[in-house]
């Protein structure tokens, strides 16, 4: 008899058929002989609905943060209390349980809060007396008793400390997709989905674009190794699997995935006199403006100047432009450039580890095509390039076709 | 400094238009110096909103009465962290609390609790730092930390339970009309709006269809001793204060107002046998089905046989009528006869429990305009007169003039 964690998101729970639709799938896992915790969020539309409220009351002020979360945790408090009903009327004996009521403990962070400890006590006795506990994701109270919310897609956090709390034998996200995919298969169209993928994968392919997870929950679940599976809410099917897989690390393939993204831009300074604590001077006032900076890269010097290159969101490039501008002419560097038409392209793999050779290959594929490398970064389990934007699809599938679908040739290199 | 407990219903909070005119409202009260608890309702319509759902999920079976509080709940908790945000853009310092936070604590009766006791530590707290402290109404946790709510018009039950556990000077239910009046204005027009009544008034005036008020929340109010004043939410005006004046009483009117009720309807078993236990026989079965019964009139008995007279919700005749001719057959009575066609009207006054006479007075008028009273009903301070529907404006409006605008005659008496 296994415990398992399941967490639906709010196009899973977007109505009520689609909410009867899960129970029926709950049902299923319940009459199979497990012990199950349901996480749920908003229905979806719900907490926009809800923002709304909060942004018309408060007009041209942020809505206070406290109040915020006291108004948005009522978004799962609904469904929850919907799919509690929905089970019972199955005959599956159900209760929901609010944030605050099964003592989900986070800091005072309002709308940004992080878990600090859940007491699991409720929800083992439930679970032993045969009930479905049904649990709002994204939210919870402080010590205060005040009400917190874990900020947009909260609720996959909600669902892998529980599963860490509880020690669950398994955390299963639905999603509407069926599964982590070795790239986008809207671009590559011979992209299949992964059985199995690291967690350390499973983050660089997160952060890099393929939104199916949360980094968030990923990095949780990979640090109190719970086993972590997505699936689709309503298709039947194994999903991927995101686990600590280290002993068979070596019959996996060099890479597992490749990322990209279409988001960034990019902004160099030139003729930067090369001074200890420059990197600072120019990245300080960047951050300061809370603009998230990516990649980043300096030259070796040359005639003691350097340049120093790094990339933003696309949305921030004008304002993170006139900070550098300003930027430069403190420090008299020579000149600020920047282009927004650029993809980011990463190939992700824990394989790489113990295979050289996995980047020069990459860049000897993007040459065949003639595309130029701009920027280059590395890590320990992924290479990422920064290319002109129009020759992204063109990159994607030439490296999907030479890493993946030649892998067993790969393997043997 | 005076501590006020201000409630205000659902169209006092239905948009966000009316919920910042409540934020300006409180904003004047708290600059003239006083400490403010405010209750508040779900906004108006809401609360179907979720009962709707909650019914579309659970089909033709009630939705399970837990589930439906935890649902039901999150309407409050909306309007209360939507007006703390209007009085903090406003300057005036607030916090919102649900009726968990402040551990309004309830029996189990889910969607019919019954407050307990309630928890002002963390109010008090509030108060004394200068901050308005918005609860939510209508809802309260029990002992074991589950959501409950009090049942429709609960929300007043709040504030007075509120009031009475702060001790506070005053509690104000805001509502859409601008306090209690001798009749209802729209059947005579030379209707009164009241400076003061007693609870016990009030709860005659209440419970016999002048629906300002909650009959409970008047109990409440009554039994604790909590001034309860009744106020338009958008309007000036004194309104009409509901208190204890036992000292006043020799200067009261004799009769305060008056009130009716055209939703009742009359069943009469004749000629049933005259033993003991047959007015529960007859009743029994009725309130079994939980047809709430309203006047109950036994004649006394002729030939050994009797006749028994009681007056339903218009709504359950039928359901009624079944079951006393299910009745009248076991006891072997002689018929059933039924009217629907029928309303009550009632004058209601502490000043008539020391002056004889206003009952025949009332009969007086009635006869005079030659209308014939089919029951009668009397308490300390009301008395109440079956009459056909269709006498029942001309009834009102005659005892009105006879009653409430020669009052000062009627005081020399």
């Amino acid at each position: 008899m296994a415990l398992i964690v399941q967490k639906f998101g709010g196009t899973s729970v977007g109505s009520v058929k689609r909410i009867a639709q899960v129970a029926d799938k709950i049902k299923k896992f319940q009459d199979a002989g497990n012990h199950l915790v349901v996480v749920l969020s908003a229905m979806s539309g719900e907490t926009n609905r809800l923002l709304n409220l909060a942004k018309a009351i408060s007009g041209d002020e942020q809505p206070l943060p406290r109040e915020l979360d006291v108004i948005l945790s009522t978004g799962e408090q609904v469904t929850i209390a919907l799919l509690a009903i929905a089970l019972n009327k199955r005959s599956v004996p159900a209760v929901s349980y609010t944030g605050s009521q099964v003592s989900i403990l986070t800091d005072s962070a309002y709308t940004k809060a992080r878990i600090l400890r859940i007491d699991d006590r409720k929800i083992r006795t439930d679970l032993q007396a045969g009930r479905v506990v049904v649990v709002a994701g994204f939210q919870g109270m402080d010590e205060q008793g005040n009400i917190t919310t874990l900020g947009r897609g909260g609720s996959d956090t909600t669902g892998v400390a529980l599963a860490a709390a509880l020690k669950a034998d398994e955390c299963q996200i639905y999603t509407d997709v069926d599964g982590v995919y070795t790239t986008d298969p809207r671009v590559v169209s011979a992209a299949q989905r992964m059985d199995k993928i690291t967690f350390e994968e499973m983050l660089e392919m997160a952060s890099l674009g393929s939104k199916v997870l949360q980094i968030r929950a990923v990095e949780f679940a990979g640090k109190y190794s719970v086993p972590l599976r997505v699936l689709h809410s309503f298709k039947e099917g194994p999903g991927t699997l995101i686990t600590i897989d280290e002993e068979e690390s070596m019959e996996q393939p060099i890479i597992s995935g490749i990322a990209f993204n279409r988001d960034e831009a990019k902004l160099t300074i030139r003729g930067v006199p090369d001074t200890p604590g420059v990197a600072f001077k120019i990245l300080g006032p960047i951050s300061g403006a809370n603009i998230e900076v990516d990649m980043i890269v300096q030259n070796v010097s040359h005639d003691n100047t350097t340049d120093f290159t790094f990339t933003i969101h696309r949305n921030e490039y004008d304002a993170a432009e006139l900070i550098l501008q300003n930027t430069a002419s403190k420090i008299s560097a020579r000149e600020v450039i920047g282009d927004i038409k650029i993809a980011k392209v990463s190939i992700v793999g824990v394989g790489m580890r113990s295979h050289a050779g996995v980047a020069s290959r990459m860049f000897e594929v993007l040459a065949k095509e003639g595309i130029n490398i701009q920027m280059i970064s590395t890590s320990e389990i992924k290479v990422s390039v920064v290319i002109e934007e129009k020759y992204l699809e063109l990159a994607v599938r030439t490296l999907h076709t030479a890493f993946k679908q030649d892998a067993p040739v790969q393997q043997c290199e």
